[in-house]
């Protein structure tokens, strides 16, 4: 039983000054939640580590949830997004490459609540989007 | 780059009176604290969705985040802690079997932040702990 859907995003390259701005991620919730139609509950939760640390973001959704960490020192951001109705492709290269310079984005699509053999991993764990939005640029 | 651990869990056949309960679920994420020694920063988010829905819980660490999503119709919670230290693994099937009555766990394990062959997407999904916490009781 299929009861959700996670994406699993990986943001390479990044502009560290934008992975420590907290402003600047939450353009991008704020953009993914209009695009796809999500419904946020409750007060988002930000927080900025400060010096040379990073920002994490979580925003509960009806659909179930959203979440960064970025990690300015690496370059690197991660997401997840977890939906509960099926949503979308939201185009994660493009966008995190016009907000945060990603100069590369891995894109894997996981799906929640179904057994799998411990030999075929592959049947959860998927990269649909790999020439849309994942490798070199 | 490995910018963190993240644990993807699935529980099955769980009762379905303790996954319309945020207190249980509470219970759950306040041991799971407690055990690996997380720390949590700002309020934590729970949603009961009411009537024969479910519950969503997202709490922020300063190690990243820990979040359930519980579906009482079909039985299955899901999971997620996502930690940017090494933490020693968790006993999700012993303590889910007890808590929400759970007859079956998955555990898989994402390392975040590493780039990653389409061809090979075991390198990023793993099932470590199969023979201990996974499988038919």
């Amino acid at each position: 039983m299929i009861v959700g859907t996670e994406w699993l995003i990986e943001a390479f390259e990044c502009e560290a000054k934008t992975l420590r701005d907290a402003s600047v991620l939450q353009k991008v919730f704020s953009q993914i939640i209009a695009d796809l139609g999500l419904k946020t509950l409750g007060e988002p939760l930000w927080h900025t580590f400060g010096g040379e640390g990073g920002v994490t973001g979580l925003v509960m959704l009806t659909e179930s949830h959203l979440a960064c960490h970025t990690y300015p020192e690496y370059g690197v951001a991660t997401f997840n997004l977890y939906c509960c109705r099926t949503r979308p492709e939201w185009n994660w290269k493009a966008n995190l490459m016009k907000t945060v310079g990603a100069k590369k984005v891995k894109v894997a699509k996981v799906e929640r609540g179904v057994e799998f053999q411990d030999s075929n991993p592959k049947s959860i764990i998927q990269n649909p989007e790999s020439k849309a939005v994942g490798g070199e640029i």
